[in-house]
């Protein structure tokens, strides 16, 4: 915690910490916040958290999450001149650095700060550190505003968009692949879903001024029995990025309608947040950041603040493009500036 | 074994022998086989070899294989009037259950008999128990005819179709799914895999006044990374069902040509046989069974036994249209005629 905030990163990044997989970080990241005395500390799963009770008149929560996608060879850590590459760099352990450093060196903060960082945000949401903390300790997650330090170019991003994700399901009859005409190949019949997906333009709504981007995709396919056998089910699991303006069962109502002839299962859903750049605490850090405000196209748990009535938006170190990606890095300037930005609003 | 044919048929199906499970079946099958004098049993694996040496001029194989392909909730056996139901009735412990009965109650056939239990038909050849056998002792699979029990209408199907599996690949490239525009999804690019696949016409020649069918089908589908990744892979596994007037080169070639532009590895291969009507020992068996001749259309260890110079035909109880489908049943009629024209045959 002596170490600058890029240093943090590369630690918090060689740390392992695929989503389900916490515990290695969660421990690291909880021992080394208890050694401040001007901290309360308390763990919740592989989720910490880190309060100040100085009784100020005002609190905000700074938030980032622990966990990253799976591994793509590209482990550990490597400062490249300005870039800092590797899974997590990104999304977001530069963000989790900054939380840290400023938990552990802004004893005094002018508000109160509940730090949280929590696990398994990139998975279905049932497991989400921020949502089961919602649910089992909601008083700590109260608060006045919220940042969440999700990686939006060291800009402040208003708003998201929501997320559902569905299983699409073609089905057939088997028959032994010698004598295809007696049976259905399901995997056969699940060509038009594709072929629907591949034809798919996205719809890019104006919202407060800021352009959003919709995006519809398979993430996953599977069917097959045996090597000689049609098999009568084929299942495509799409994932539905929806821009803030639409809620999520007119978000269903379309994939439903999208997907028309097949059965479709929502598996998972999780609303947008609208920018509300009109509510004052969110006027007031943009004021103090003083920076341009853009749309955020990716889901975050800025939605669940928005849900509790809690003005959120995000603003952390990192272009979300390279997010989710093999060449995922962050700039050490970004790190830098966030946590110049943060310190000097808190201080 | 002192039951009759149908009744063994029952036991046989009540042991679960899916591929690579055949070990209790085979304990089963040696065990049975071994209280008989006149004839010597040894194990391979999972597969039994039973051979008569009465010094006969001529010698046969009798051979079924043991395993089925998995359970589809159509276990245990189940007689329903003139109908036995159930996974492996018709594929093929039917015919399994004829060759017990012979090589019991048949103890001096006027030709000598190797008869053959065999495992893991239904997967990779590499696993194929006759394969083995052939690569650890040839000299059990010597012999001047063979007779496969395959499921045929209890008459005689001549020559059977080759067959080829091989990994047709779509690649892309990773993104997180809220930023799609910033890769490329490889279950999309799958799309005209499927679509080629839809619209295939297949091949009908005539070869010795038979008539053969072609098919092409996917038979499995895989590919994903996470629910909020686009995935960089999409694998298709199709199945190439190839009449015996095409090698297996010409069938590889015909499936890379029709799936140009992606990148295909052909996984598991074995050619086609030709129906052999002029080939007397093939002639003569006809003409004792004295049934109509028609063309397999299904890929059988036939093939195996053209391959070493040894004139084979598929002649077992089922219809092979119920071969791997849930309903799959067995005329007990059929298994009654086959063990009947066989008896007659061998004595």
């Amino acid at each position: 915690m002596t170490a600058g905030a890029v240093d943090l990163t590369v630690q918090l990044v060689d740390i392992e910490s695929v989503s389900r997989n916490e515990q290695a970080i969660a421990d690291a990241v909880e021992t080394a916040l208890s050694a401040y005395d001007h901290l309360t500390v308390s763990r919740h799963g592989h989720t910490v958290v880190a309060r100040t009770s100085l009784g100020r008149p005002e609190r905000v929560v700074i938030a980032g999450h622990l966990d990253t996608v799976p591994v793509n060879d590209n482990l550990p850590a490597r400062l490249d001149g300005e870039l800092l590459h590797g899974l997590g760099t990104c999304d977001m352990k530069g963000g989790d650095a900054v939380i840290l450093r400023l938990a552990a060196t802004v004893p005094e903060p002018n508000r109160d700060v509940t730090f949280i960082l929590y696990e398994a945000e990139e998975i279905d949401s049932e497991f989400n550190g921020l949502n089961r903390l919602s649910q089992s300790d909601p008083g700590l997650m109260a608060a006045d505003f919220a940042i969440l330090m999700e990686p939006s170019n060291a800009e402040v991003e208003a708003g998201c968009q929501g997320t559902l994700r569905a299983e699409v399901r073609a089905t057939g009859e088997r028959a032994h692949s010698a004598r295809a005409w007696k049976g259905v190949n399901a995997i056969h019949q699940a060509a038009p879903i594709l072929d629907r997906l591949t034809a798919y333009e996205p719809r890019r709504p104006v919202i407060d001024g800021l352009e959003y981007h919709e995006g519809l995709n398979a993430v996953g396919i599977r069917g097959g029995v045996a090597g000689n056998v049609l098999p009568d089910e084929c299942v495509v699991e799409v994932n539905y990025r929806f821009a803030p303006d639409r809620s999520e069962d007119e978000a269903q109502r379309f994939v439903r309608e999208f997907f028309s002839g097949y059965e479709v299962a929502i598996v998972d859903s999780a609303p947008g947040a609208l920018p509300g750049l009109d509510l004052p605490a969110a006027r007031a850090f943009i004021t103090a950041v003083g920076r341009e405000v853009n749309p955020k196209f990716g889901w975050t748990d800025v939605a669940r603040f928005t849900a509790l009535g809690i003005p959120a938006v995000n603003f952390g170190p990192g272009d979300p493009m390279f997010a989710h990606k093999q060449d995922e890095h962050v700039p050490v300037e970004h790190i830098e500036r966030c946590e110049a930005q943060l310190r000097e609003w808190l201080s």
